[in-house]
């Protein structure tokens, strides 16, 4: 074997055992984040108090205006490199006094419903308004009925859920278009009201809000959502009394847009610190609930993200920044003025993600990217096989980050979790604090920093700007 | 081409298609058996039901026999081929009045303390045990100590979970130990009770009990488990003021054995009758709970097994026996009786799983079997990947069903379920039927269907007797 053979081999063992050792100290690295997180009560601590001192931050209340400064001080005194807030502009609507829904029926008497105002649905007055019912299964049903059918009723958009999806979001899809797009359809026909079945997967007597959406010009009529036990009641009195009247009373209202916030933190990045890499959650809630999974959880993971980073002496090649949006819920402003901001100031964006499915136990990413950037994230499969994440798949990835689509051709990733409890909980009064497991919210803080952590020390991903 | 060849190539196209028809066929079986499931609120209205008549059906209890009524009563509604009770005798245990423990302490004061009683354990009499404390954190640690520091005192076993684990079940095999062994130790040692930190990975002040373990002749001491938020309190209350003392009460004791029973439900196999597939989970709780996650749910989706089956037109080729095993949770007497009598009666055993890790969304099977079965029954994993489960590895299997390894050379199969909220619930007043997500359960129902489906229909298994 002559000299250069043997030098050959020599190099080849040393790249080798480099590789080796630096798969197993980067395999180090991501069980170190595991474990740091499910030893620190830190992020669910935050999340308690987050739920306790500002349940029902709607965008455009106080609540909101509290959590914006509580995140705001969390993360000052946790020796980042820079702490702040972006300014925008979000609506203001207000739900008004508790919601009545009463049958009328010569054949059951009384009946009062558990009911919820949709999301920028106008009031019915003081007064309220009574009218008789029309059920219909779909939006594509008012088509049939037709004006005549529908003029001066209130449309009861009623259908069952699909069960037997796996993925519960399936589920909710399904629903999710009658509350949408159902009013707005039904006003154009003419209905005084829309009462829409709750998006959710479970069958009890509370309702599930949510925003509805009005064409610009459109005819706006209230909109409540029902309970999925009310949905029930309704329907079966209207088979045995189709004359029944139904009277709605809602007070809510829009007021002028206010200034608000998106509170963002910091890790300025070691190598190439104009990078940006973004992890958020929406700091705006629902205004019926301590809104826990939706999405407290996801704003303290990703503030517990630079704590890990910090605790573990991660130091990122590039700048880490956590992001709390402000109005996921309603229209999304502080998504978009995050992702305008980021163009107009020139920044690079090279990798985002977001918790916004609940904070239950992970089960992997599901990544908006190109195909080489998907089989590159889907390589790191192994890093996380032992922390009970098996996918890693093409799809969406979160409301707030999405809008970077806008400007950068960058990997957006949406954190997978369990889905079977969350449209239990999802825009109810059930979205509260006792609801979350501590260890499930710290895997999904560790699974967010873990794959951080990967995109970074490895330099994995392809981007342009 | 020749005819030959002609024939030839038909012959495996046929060959092929008929492969592809096949599998698909099974895919669609497997999809059939999941949607049933989800669409299905048989097995979940049974756990209410359970959980609602028979809270605290310890073995011996009228709690306990009145939960073998009841799903033997749900199994002659069902439209069975044989259901039927196996006698089993089993012990009898009784917790007596409510424990109390009183820190009295020159320092602090008196400070209340939330423990219950460990099974089996001995009571104080009625007037109580007043000692000082001494604190250990194993098992092993009071070898060091000796006789000298030990006898005549209380001792206290605290150890702190090690929460760095994903699988929660490593978390409490740590600390299971001190439960088991340590109370039995203490006494060899002289000491006049013992106290034990729950085994739990919650931190709340509920107090976990569970068996422990006396030699035969050896000493029984009374031992109870103490909340971990107790533990916490005693602990630092002991660093200021070693010499406080401990005032304990518990009432428990222990009656003759009773007779109960094996419930157990079956659908006759259609070409291998004599060949046995068990489905299980166990009757009996711990006393203090509805045990409605252990493991009421387990019986329920064993029953729901033959539901599926029934509803589904799937006929198995062996005979498929819903066995709700009696007494698991103090001397394993209902599943020991079970193989026992599989073997004195001749029977054929081919297949068993179990349900006994809570009724959580379900991530794969745990399986104790030879390489060539355990490789055959990952060969599967295809089909269970799109409903969520990914882990088909080796490990035990159920404590019920293990006993037929003492008699049969036989795969034996537990069903794996996300465990990060197991043991907060586990043998402790909160294992309530709220604490159950319906999808979650219905999904471990479908997965235990499924896999005995696919291992009956396929022949899967190598088996001798």
């Amino acid at each position: 074997m002559n000299i250069y053979r043997i030098m050959r081999k020599v190099t080849l063992i040393a790249v080798f055992i480099c590789s080796v050792t630096t798969l197993n100290a980067q395999e180090e690295v991501v069980g170190a984040i595991f474990k740091n997180a499910l030893g620190s009560d830190v992020a669910y601590e935050n999340l308690r108090i987050l739920c306790e001192t500002t349940e029902g931050r709607i965008s455009g209340s106080p609540e909101a205006a509290a959590a914006v400064e509580l995140t705001r001080q969390i993360m000052l005194g946790m020796d980042l490199d820079s702490v702040y807030l972006q300014e925008v502009m979000v609506p203001n609507w207000k739900r008004g006094e508790r919601e009545i829904a009463r049958i009328v029926s010569g054949h059951y008497g009384e009946t009062e419903l558990n009911v919820i105002a949709l999301g920028l649905s106008v009031g019915t007055g003081a007064d309220g308004v009574s009218a008789p019912v029309i059920e219909v299964g779909s939006v594509e049903e008012l088509e049939e009925l037709g004006e005549d059918a529908i003029s001066g009723r209130i449309v009861f958009f009623n259908s069952e859920p699909d069960h037997g999806h796996y993925n519960t979001f399936d589920v909710y899809s399904d629903l999710v278009g009658m509350r949408f797009r159902g009013p707005a359809a039904a006003a154009s026909y003419g209905a005084v009201a829309a009462i829409v079945r709750s998006a959710t997967t479970a069958m009890h007597d509370h309702p599930h809000t949510g925003v509805t959406r009005y064409e610009a010009g459109g005819n706006n009529i209230p909109s409540v959502a029902i309970s999925p036990v009310g949905a029930g009641v309704l329907s079966r009195q209207l088979v045995n009394d189709p004359g029944l009247r139904l009277y709605l009373r809602t007070t809510s209202y829009r007021l002028p847009d206010v200034l608000s916030y998106n509170v963002i933190g910091e890790i300025r990045g070691s190598v190439y610190p104009e990078q940006i890499i973004t992890v958020g959650g929406h700091l705006d809630s629902w205004d019926n609930s301590p809104g826990a999974h939706d999405d407290g959880a996801g704003c303290m993971q990703s503030i517990d993200v630079l704590r890990i980073f910090l605790e573990e002496g991660i130091r990122p090649k590039r700048t880490v920044r956590a992001v709390m949006f402000m109005d996921e819920e309603i229209s999304q402003r502080g998504g978009n003025k995050y992702a305008d901001l980021a163009y107009i100031n020139g920044e690079e964006h090279y990798f985002a993600i977001e918790s916004d499915r609940g904070a239950f136990t992970p089960r992997g990413f599901s990544v908006d990217a190109s195909v080489k950037n998907l089989e590159a994230l889907q390589g790191l499969l192994p890093f996380f096989s032992p922390w009970g994440m098996h996918e890693i798949i093409a799809g969406g990835s979160g409301v707030d980050i999405a809008p970077l689509k806008n400007y950068y051709d960058m990997t957006l990733v949406g954190l997978l979790t369990d889905s079977q409890r969350y449209f239990d909980v999802h825009h109810s009064a059930n979205d509260t604090f006792d609801q979350v497991n501590r260890r499930e919210m710290q895997l999904g803080s560790a699974a967010m920093a873990a794959i951080i952590y990967l995109v970074d020390h490895l330099d994995l991903l392809e981007f342009s700007q």
